[in-house]
C-alpha cells in the first residue's frame, strides 16, 4: 500500500481550506490520490457546512486515513483554536497552521506520507506565533534539516513542460545583481539536475539559464553580469557535468519552441520565471520546492481572502500540485 | 487611392530582405496591402535570385508605386553600393540603409505613404557612416522632430489583443530603478492612452501599470520604488482623466483574464515586457512606435544572419507588422 498525501490546512481565513474541502468531495471524479489534511477537524467542517459541501471528517492516526477515505476526509488533528472567520485573518490560530506543516514533514520524513502538499500561508498572521522565515519554502528547508544541515531550497514552478527556477525570490529588483552568484547559480544548476532525473525521472535533463539583462547583455554592452558571472557559472556546471546552456536572452527563451528545447530554465528573478508560468498555464501552475529530502508541492496562488467561504475560486492550481506530488512519487516499474 | 505603405530594405546581411521579397512573391494569397521598397534594387533582384524568387524589380518614384504592384515589386533607389552577401555584415551598404530609413520616413511625413515599416538594422554595421542613436526607434523619433523638437518615442510590443510597453529598454537591470521616474511614468502614460485612441481607435482605452519589484513591492516591503514613484505616478495620470491602474503584480498580471482587462499594459523593464508577448505570440510579434506623428512598425525579431539568403525563417512577425501598419492607417468610415 502506498502511503497517503499529507495536506497541510494553510491559512484558515484564505481559500486553501475551501480548495482542499472541494478537491475531497470531488476525489472520484478527478481519480485523486488518497490524502490526508493536517489541522483543525471542527473548523474544517464549519467551513464545509459554509460552503454547502456534504463531507463527512474523520480524525485519524495518518496510518489510518486510507481505511477512511472513501467515507470520510482523513484529518490529522493539531492541536489549538481555529475559527472559521473567511477573510478575516488573525494570530489566534498560527500554531496550529505552524504545527500542522511541522507534523506533515515529519510524517513524510519518517516514511508515514508520501509527499507534502501545502495549502497557502499568510506570514502576517504567523508572526506572533515567532515565525521568523521569508516564506514557506524556507521553513520547509528548515523541517528538512538533517543533524543541523540544512539544504538549499529551490523553488520550481511548474506546468506541463515548462518548468522554472527563480535563482532570487522575493528581492527587491535593485538587490537582484548583488545576489547573482556564480556559487549560487551552480549549486542551484545542481539541485536541479539531481531533482530533474530523481523526482521528474528525466534521465538527461537540458537546462537553459536566462541572462539577467536585455538580450543578455548583448556580449556585455547592456551590462557586465551575464559575461562576467552567469557565463562562467554555467561553464562551471558544464564542466560538473551538467547539461546547462546559457545565458541566453530571457524573452527569446520563453518562445515555445525555444523552451521546449529544455526540461527546465534557470531566471535570474522572480517575474522572468513566474510570467512564463502565469501567461501559458493559466490558473493550472505548481510550486515544487527541489533540493530536499522530501516532495512538496503547492498551488502557485495565494490566501485570496477575498474569495475564502464564498465557493469561488479554482481548485485548478491545488488540484496540480496534488497530481504533481503523487506523480513525483508514484512508484516506478 | 490610398497612399503605399513604405518598408525599409534594413540590413542587406540580414533576413529582413529575404522576408520582405517572400511577402511580395505571396501578396495576392496574403492580401497585402500596397507597399514600395526603400532600398537598392540591383541588391534586392540578386537576393531574389538566391532565393529561387521568381520576381522582377522596378525602380520607380514612390506615386508611380502602386501603378507597377501587380508585375513588379516597386522600389524607391537609394544611391549607392550594396553586395549580396547573406550572414556576412559590412559596413558599406551602411549609406544605403541608413538614407533608405530618412527617405521613408520624409515621404510617410509628407503623406506620399501611409506608414513606415522597417526591416532589421545591425547598429554595428552603421557606426562608420555616423549611426549614434541607441536603436532604430531613437532614430526614428529624431527623423520626425519638427522645428527640432524630438518627440518621445514609446516602443510598443502587440500580437492580438496583448499589448505592451516597456518603459525602459536596452538597460542593465541594475540601472532600471534609478530610470524609472513619476514624470517617464506620466508622460509614456499620456502617449499610450493617445494613441490607443488615434491609431488603435479605442474610445476608452484602460492601461494597466506593472509594479517593478515582485508582488508590486507588498505594499513597499519589497522594495520602495512601487509606492514612492509607481503608484504616485499613476495617480497623476488618473488626475488627467487617463484609465491607468496599478501598480499590479508583474507576474499574475500576464494571467490572461487579467491583462484582458485592459488594452495596454505599461511593464518596467525590457524582459517584463517582452517575456508575455513571445510566450504567446510565437513568432508574430509586432514593434509599434507610439508618440511619432507618423505610423511606424517593425517585426519583433532581429537580423537572423545564420538565416539570411537560406530561405527560412518566418515571415510571420514581418507580415503582421504591414497588417498592423495597414489597419492602423486605413481610412475610417
Amino acid at each position: 500500500m502506498t502511503a497517503p498525501l499529507a495536506i497541510t490546512m494553510g491559512e484558515p481565513a484564505g481559500i486553501g481550506p475551501d480548495l482542499l474541502l472541494r478537491l475531497f468531495a470531488e476525489r472520484v471524479e478527478r481519480q485523486l490520490p488518497v490524502f490526508a489534511v493536517y489541522g483543525h477537524a471542527g473548523f474544517l467542517a464549519a467551513r464545509a457546512k459554509r460552503l454547502g459541501l456534504a463531507i463527512r471528517i474523520a480524525e485519524v492516526l495518518i496510518d489510518d486515513a486510507r481505511e477512511v477515505y472513501a467515507d470520510a476526509l482523513p484529518v490529522v488533528p493539531i492541536d489549538g483554536m481555529v475559527e472559521d472567520a473567511p477573510g478575516q485573518p488573525g494570530d489566534k490560530a498560527a500554531s496550529v497552521v505552524i504545527n500542522a506543516i511541522a507534523r506533515a514533514v515529519k510524517d513524510t520524513m519518517t516514511g508515514h506520507c508520501r509527499a507534502v502538499v501545502t495549502a497557502p500561508i499568510h506570514k502576517g498572521a504567523l508572526y506572533h506565533a515567532g515565525f521568523r522565515h521569508p516564506g514557506h519554502t524556507e521553513f520547509l528547508a528548515e523541517l528538512c534539516a538533517i543533524d543541523g544541515h540544512v539544504k538549499l531550497p529551490v523553488m520550481m514552478l511548474a506546468h506541463d513542460d515548462l518548468r522554472t527556477v527563480p535563482l532570487t525570490i522575493h528581492v527587491p529588483i535593485k538587490d537582484v545583481p548583488g545576489l547573482i552568484t556564480r556559487a549560487l547559480i551552480v549549486e542551484t544548476l545542481r539541485v536541479m539536475a539531481h531533482d530533474l532525473r530523481q523526482r521528474f525521472h528525466i534521465a538527461a535533463p537540458r537546462i537553459a539559464v536566462a541572462g539577467l539583462n536585455p538580450h543578455a547583455g548583448e556580449g556585455g554592452s547592456i551590462g557586465r553580469e551575464d559575461v562576467e558571472i552567469i557565463g562562467p557559472a554555467v561553464a562551471d556546471a558544464v564542466a560538473e557535468g551538467i547539461h546547462a546552456v546559457g545565458p541566453l536572452p530571457g524573452d527569446t527563451l520563453f518562445y515555445p519552441p525555444h523552451w521546449r528545447q529544455y526540461d527546465a530554465v534557470l531566471a535570474m528573478y522572480h517575474d522572468q520565471a513566474l510570467i512564463p508560468i502565469k501567461t501559458v498555464a493559466f490558473d493550472a501552475g505548481v510550486n515544487v520546492t527541489l533540493g530536499l529530502p522530501i516532495v512538496r508541492t503547492s498551488p502557485d496562488h495565494g490566501t485570496a481572502f477575498d474569495l475564502a467561504g464564498t465557493g469561488k475560486g479554482s481548485p485548478s492550481s491545488f488540484a496540480a500540485a496534488i497530481a504533481m506530488a503523487d506523480q513525483m512519487t508514484a512508484q516506478r516499474p
